[in-house]
């Protein structure tokens, strides 16, 4: 695919700084475009690397004034970031336009497929699947029977939903993670073994929703196990039986959320977060990475880091003095024997 | 499937008090129960909820003693736990009850298969392969060359079984799970790289094992990985090469078992623990969630907790006061400051 | 497969120290080796096994002087483990040796597949993907569109190449880790929701890098996410968008790398570590399990621990005094005490 500046003026509703024939044929940061990229500058402090580029063509801000030379054309947009977006969206839309059905695939008969679809070779559609319309599955995907994809939804290859889950529309789920698994129940017997406890629930997956790649969600013991609308989770993320994540909640990599804790909506989990069962965190909550939750969060809209975490200003004082412990210790031995010094 | 109260009381040897004629076609939890469920009530603590549910029926404990008027039709049991649990597995093993080899699947005519079992599309036998009778194999399932299942196992979507590899019987493992990938093993060369140690053992998984959903299982250098009868791993665990779990050991979710270490038997292994190489952990042995176990444990039957972990009591004594640090070090300053005055 | 000594002493350039007629058909550790099998002795502190060892034939260095009576035939070598990690490989390359395309597999008639490969059951090989000579496409692989994979590479089964992605030769990657999901990027909306940005970038992984089970390596927002020459990868660690790892570094189990991180060549970097993003780590550092690494390390050839990360030592300290944090709290009472009753 190839453009001239003119035309991405037009598709951006901008005005060309330059040679309107200039063209470019892929997209690039400004810092490592070659000739024939279209880049964009929209944060001030990379304002260097405008007069440096090789890009063809680069997006600014409409009232962008430059301090010297530059040689790409520029096309000048309300907001530089948000356009380029766009264009990157664009980019892989029509780039990740598949259809059809690829043989050999197993789709049950009694499983209901909507129209315009994407069904790759060897993804598996069990008994009473309905998939909404415009929805990709791509191959080696799993569908258990009874199980729901809506519309507009991509799972990529090697996804797995167990039977009877419920995923909305505009859902997209990375390669590998697994929708429905049982959650880890078992119960204690006398002669030290455990009898399993039967996970007859579900995990219901609201519309919007981003899951990464190689993250397990288990299905409810009895209920749901519920991800709320326009909730992103990145890869190898455990999410436990019963859980509920608020709406708009985003989880980093690698954290995990034990057994029918809720965590409310607009939160923001770091990376490698440990969270424990039976537990409510409040809405907007803030968790740093690595830390480690083992009460309830009840205020709203707070910072918490450390494992066990407390308020983040807190730990980061207590942290601050932890690295100078051996210094306090050296402090203490010194007032010890000076008092005793004095009282000899 | 719908069940009478009558019906159920004789399943479950218990006695009916209310209408032997009522309903269900469903089991909820009591406090979400609607009309037409079957719920419980074992713990005391929940007991509120009774004089509030829509269950049409609930099983309670024989000794139940109402303290106001109650809507549900009872039914009386030894045990409401045990009973509510014996429901929930038929229903699922109802539910689950999947025989049949779709097409199109890969068997070895080399493999062995067993009676009454199930084997769903894209599924991969592999040459030498024995599965036992009754066991259930997923769609998209691998079962490498040489390598064995014993009977009663469920292997659901996805699950990879490395060649040699050997699991026992009424084993279950969920979406994603891989048994028998190599060993961490590289030996540092002159120029900087590694040579990769090959890695030619395998997996030894006994029965009564449950596996979550993507968890990792090492094989060994040489010799066996042996995760030993009646240990449950949940989702997205690292069990190292050469590792033995001690049977009936739980281990929670992204928990961590380096090289060649051996956990007893009986222990609880806490999420997001991380146990360092070559040691071993003592039979009975907890460990919280989190903790970094850097060194051998020699006593049975103990907590701990913390990274570098001690004993649970030592370390939330020492938590307690990392809180206090900050308030610490006034009062080691203001001790300076009196003590000077002091020697003026 | 069965060997005489005199086979190997041949294969090993060593001298038969004993019965050159002795047979071998396995491999095992000289503590576990029953008769009829190979083993070796290279760390003089496992010396004691060779005079109780079953084995029948045992590699040792050439140097060897024993001091009592010994069983089994040896083999006289240069350097016995070496050696004897040249018959592991030796055994699993004859083992591991397929070839050949297995039916039903889905190759695009666009793809360029090349000489002596193997490609399982169920393998997905995209449109205009290209693989390498003598590589080992396992079953269930997906190749994405246009993604490529050199000379000598092994994939085993359910792995996932996400489409552009490139992977160098001589690659092993293991059972169900994926590489090119999206990168974890999302802007915020004024509703409160996340707008996802689009991730066109891809994965480029250079040669003799192995990675392991269910590991999860993003694509770059734009550009490429490096994995260089020689890198180790264990299973389940997080290597985010725009990530560079320098060769020949080393990763274990379960540790997360935060988007646009650049990670020194020669690095060891421990299990359960978290790295955040946008930072460098310099060439040859060395990171302690369980660490938290928030900012960038620029010198070099450095150990660093705790979370947040010190440098080793600092953190040994402080660690021990946190462990006497309630003695420590104890004579600061004692100290305030005493102070008091000398100013009264």
């Amino acid at each position: 695919m190839q453009f001239t500046a003119q035309q991405i003026g037009i598709l951006l509703d901008g005005s060309v700084d330059g040679n309107p024939e200039d063209t470019v044929n892929q997209l690039a940061k400004i810092e490592d475009a070659q000739s024939g990229s279209l880049s964009f500058l929209a944060n001030p402090k990379y304002e260097h690397f405008i007069y440096q580029t090789n890009a063809s063509i680069v997006i600014v801000n409409k009232d962008f004034v430059a301090s010297g030379p530059i040689k790409p054309t520029l096309i000048r947009v309300e907001n530089a970031y948000t356009a380029f977006s766009l264009l990157l969206q664009q980019y892989n839309s029509i780039k990740l336009n598949k259809k059809g059905i690829e043989e050999p695939c197993y789709i049950h008969p009694s499983a209901k497929i909507g129209k315009d679809v994407y069904i790759g070779a060897f993804a598996y559609i069990g008994a009473d699947v309905v998939l909404g319309d415009h929805s990709k599955i791509y191959p080696q995907v799993y569908l258990g029977d009874n199980s729901s994809v809506g519309s507009g939804c991509t799972l990529f290859s090697g996804v797995k939903i167990y039977h009877d889950c419920q995923i909305g529309s505009n859902v997209i789920i990375h390669a590998g993670s697994v929708i429905g698994s049982d959650g880890f129940g078992f119960a204690p017997l006398e002669d030290g073994s455990y009898g399993k406890i039967s996970q007859i629930g579900n995990v219901i997956i609201e519309d919007d929703v981003e899951i990464g790649s190689n993250t397990s969600i288990d299905r409810a013991t009895m209920g749901s196990t519920i991800i709320k609308k326009g909730v992103k989770l990145d890869n190898l993320i455990q999410i436990a039986h019963n859980v509920e994540i608020g709406s708009n909640t985003v989880i980093a990599s690698q954290a995990g959320v034990s057994g029918s804790t809720k965590i409310g909506p607009q939160s923001v989990i770091g990376g490698q977060v440990g969270i424990v069962g039976h537990i409510n965190i409040a809405k907007g909550s803030q968790i740093q990475a690595q830390s480690g939750i083992n009460r309830a969060i009840v205020e709203e809209d707070k910072k918490w880091a450390g494992s066990p975490a407390s308020s983040f200003n807190d730990q980061m004082r207590a942290q601050v003095i932890f690295n100078r412990l051996p210094e306090m210790q050296r402090k203490i031995d010194e007032l010890e024997r000076k008092l005793k010094e004095f009282t000899k």
